[in-house]
């Protein structure tokens, strides 16, 4: 029988994902009918990104799910006319993405990489810095993603902790948890790493209060969500010093505006988005499996728990 | 018995490591004398560097071992008038210090880092990297630093190729070896990473004919020896664009002179020879346990094969 998976995305994503779905939807013995347009009442699966056309799913009646092209859902997980199961996209492509930019970006900083590149000057200036086992690293988030980057951090020789709202036990990393574990896991990070979602929970963690918390000279690695930082607050330790450096990939404003002070500060370094990305290929073959389960009436995978927003 | 230990390196090599080798020997049982003077022939063995006074060891007739400081020996391994065993130094730290150096400098060129902070200009300019799976990387050299970095490079996903003379498996690489192998393991390089001993055999090693093999656009990593590469070629090689980036951190002459084109040329990142340092506190213990084996008839760790000069 033939299924009939809706393209809700932008046409620049169209272009893109149409030949992977259609090939992966064909490697697992799909008939599928793929398209952009196709009357809501006959659709099976909507293949989804937050940004689409698609708002008021009521008239999706025979929808058996939507399947989100990102890892973040935050904003759509709140649209009272989504009740068909939602997943999120836990493409194996994007989870590596992250950790290569994670890790970079935190050797960046423990190798003092930037003094270097600004001293090409002349002058041999040698400042040799401590070996990993001697520069604690906090992760905050152990998802998918934060778990990967943690792992990869720990694999590297870093002192690493993780921490989650809820009590979760990594092999190789200190763990800890809630508010009560949130201080310990700040107060020991020379380097700390944002990987949480976007949560009513989360929103300004990283406040004046958490900052300060932070030792001296502590670097910040924000590839997780924007408003997990409280954007002032920020301005104001690095001002001071207190936070050494900010490098930041996601911002409550996105593209960052122009005129945003982040862009001029010299302790704060702006990527525009892309410390993990999508692949088609493999996030095709993701969706197109999550297809053949519903079909099978097998459990979907990486479903989103409406309650806790993630 | 008492054991005497000439300490023959810089005044300020002294500072720092009297009081960790004194513990490391007190920790291996050893009833030590380490000065910085003693008459040659009461010496047993020598702490050395190869800067130090020391260039003539005849008349340390009774010196049973003389124990590198530095992992480099290629200025002490042609002295005729050193008889005695000599052990490089292979500290657990350092190896580490250069694992982390260059899986950085590996990241921050495959993630192209230097193009995004050179962009902290307001302009959103998204550009996703590729995942290392789908970015060949070369190390040069498998010998005790250039087995762990490609291993270290292999588990973050990096396709990696080792090269080296003689025929050597590594589990997780490709292995290529001799003048017969070092073509195909450069023509598939897009960042190669020179971690090879400076030999007569390794001298310009990587000359115009090697440049010409990378792929075009590769990027050079260079924190083994100065002399692996022909300055002029590399230059002539990054000027035309061929290849597209060097991140040099040995030089022939160090420090580097301040008019040496490497210093201004866009194109090329110096660093003041910090991939990898000693460490005194782990280094210390390497000593002590070598000077432990001495004495209890056993053979020495990490001794120098003189005939291939490493």
């Amino acid at each position: 029988m033939t299924v009939n998976v809706l393209f809700a995305a932008t046409e620049e994503r169209w272009s893109e994902y149409r030949a992977p779905l259609t090939e992966a939807f064909a490697e697992h013995g799909l008939d599928v009918n793929l398209s952009t347009e196709m009357p809501p009442e006959e659709v099976d699966y909507i293949v989804y990104a937050p940004n689409s056309a698609v708002q008021d799913f009521t008239p999706y009646s025979r929808c058996k799910a939507v399947l989100n092209l990102w890892a973040g859902v935050e904003t759509i997980v709140g649209n009272t006319t989504l009740t068909q199961p939602l997943a999120r996209m836990v493409d194996p492509s994007l989870t590596q993405g992250m950790v290569e930019w994670v890790t970079g970006h935190v050797l960046r900083h423990h190798l003092n990489i930037d003094f270097f590149l600004a001293r090409q000057n002349g002058k041999w200036e040698r400042h040799v810095p401590p070996v990993a086992a001697e520069r604690p690293v906090t992760v905050l988030g152990l998802g998918e993603l934060g778990t990967a980057c943690a792992k990869a951090l720990a694999g590297l020789g870093f002192p690493v902790t993780g921490w989650s709202r809820r009590a979760k036990d990594v092999p190789g990393l200190t763990t800890r948890y809630g508010a009560g574990g949130l201080e310990a896991a700040l107060a020991s990070a020379e380097i700390l790493v944002l990987l949480l979602p976007d949560t009513p929970q989360t929103v300004n963690l990283i406040d004046a209060g958490a900052l300060a918390t932070l030792p001296e000279g502590a670097m910040i690695v924000n590839p997780g969500r924007g408003p997990l930082i409280d954007d002032d607050a920020l301005l104001a330790a690095l001002d001071r010093g207190h936070v050494a450096h900010a490098t930041l990939d996601v911002f409550r404003v996105e593209p960052l505006p122009h005129e945003h002070p982040f862009w001029s500060h010299p302790r704060v370094t702006v990527t525009p988005h892309i410390a993990s990305e999508t692949r088609a290929n493999t996030a095709s073959r993701v969706i197109a499996e999550n297809v053949r389960r519903g079909e099978a009436g097998e459990p979907f995978l990486h479903l989103v728990d409406r309650d806790q927003g993630y």
